[in-house]
């Protein structure tokens, strides 16, 4: 059985100028893997209606999981809710429990139009909890709308991830070595990786800032027997370029 | 005039699986927008060729630019420089002047033939000078092929961009106020980016480790006169809520 698939939308326009950096989609792609759900590609997007829609449209007939973060707040550019009623053809409405939750959480007269914006939902969609700032997440068929805020995808993504199933956890083993050339061990490496195509063979240069230097040399995947064997041929190379093979990643 | 538009194209299955933090779209996103060179799309996608081929033709004939990083290295999973010229349809052949290059880089006996791929390029591409570790990247049409490495990237964009050109450059305003939610200030943002349709208004809540939480409001775009009204609107805006207009963006 191959592992299901999943991708990620990145909804906000602080992102594509450069005022924010995203951290979400290594977290997520780091906990996806590590449930057996491959991530296969992320985009991010602005807030903009059509292309949220189009976009959304797209990938959940292509993967088997979209995740979106951003655009679930109550201010004007939150649109991401809204954008997935309209793709999944449904109205876009109050949901009961979540605006008696929301309802509570704030003092009265607090929970104005704006906030309850948070509380309205694509019709069908099951809501994702947020023990942070209440405001839920939610699916809808195979679509997870989170927030964008680090803390509360974090959060929400907990709330989630048992009702996600999964596959084969993929693992992966490094080595690394100092003073060593990927166009050293590129021929070596591809070997390694023609003799076990069910793995993902990868070298990754590094750099510190006080001048260590090298390659880290990876193999991922879900058989812990052709692992096992890639590693120890990964070895073998490093130790035929005359370097040292070190467990693990580089320290940084 | 319009301002032209860029996608950035991330190859990389380090990314996907969560073993590497990318830091380069940040970095672009800054740049471009200084240039008044609007980026509107990202997307990362694994190191399989026909993903690569498809995506780059897609995105090359949507955007003014496309910029790809990663996978321009000397090993079995660089295969970004041969796919683009399979996009263009054009071969894929050693650059004499980047042999020339790299030969002399390198001890004798160690430029081998993993090295020489990084001087084989799509025909008519113009290389893209490489000031830290010579292999270059390349332009072809309008894609601009860079290395995934940060340091290099830059390096290279630094070489790319005075032949970029650009439109006006989009500027942005930043008011921040602690204590301040965004469920409070959203009906008056939004009279704020209705009064202003050419700009983009947008509000970003903080919190920081130490407890200190709030939100920093923002407009961009390319009219002086227009940001300085909004900017004041938007102080006007903190103040009738009780809190305190901080200019910028708030502290880390």
């Amino acid at each position: 059985m191959t592992n299901p698939t999943a991708c990620i939308i990145v909804i906000g326009n602080e992102i594509l100028s450069g005022r924010t950096q995203d951290v979400n989609v290594q977290f997520l792609a780091t906990r996806l893997g590590s449930m057996g759900i491959g991530l296969r590609e992320v985009r991010v997007i602005p807030d903009i209606a059509r292309t949220i829609i189009e976009t959304v449209n797209e990938l959940r007939a292509r993967f088997d999981h979209v995740f979106t973060t951003g655009g679930i707040g109550p201010t004007h550019d939150d649109i991401t809710s809204s954008c997935v009623a309209e793709a999944f053809g449904v109205p876009w409405e109050q949901h009961e429990p979540s605006m008696t939750l929301l309802a509570a959480h704030f003092e009265p007269g607090q929970f104005n139009a704006a906030r309850q914006r948070m509380a309205t939902l694509p019709r069908g969609a099951v809501p994702i909890e947020n023990p942070i700032s209440v405001a839920p997440g939610f699916s809808i068929g195979n679509v997870h709308v989170m927030a964008g805020v680090p803390r509360i995808m974090r959060a929400m993504f907990d709330s989630l991830a048992p009702s996600l199933g999964g596959g084969t956890p993929v693992r992966s083993t490094t080595v690394h070595a100092e003073r060593l050339a990927e166009g050293a061990l590129a021929a070596g490496l591809e070997r390694i990786q023609d003799a076990h195509p069910d793995l993902d063979v990868g070298s990754y240069p590094y750099e510190r800032p006080d001048g260590r230097r090298g390659v880290a040399l990876l193999a991922k995947g879900t058989d812990d027997a052709s692992l096992s064997a890639a590693r120890a041929e990964i070895v073998a190379l490093i130790v035929s370029l005359d370097r040292t093979p070190i467990d693990g990643e580089p320290p940084a």
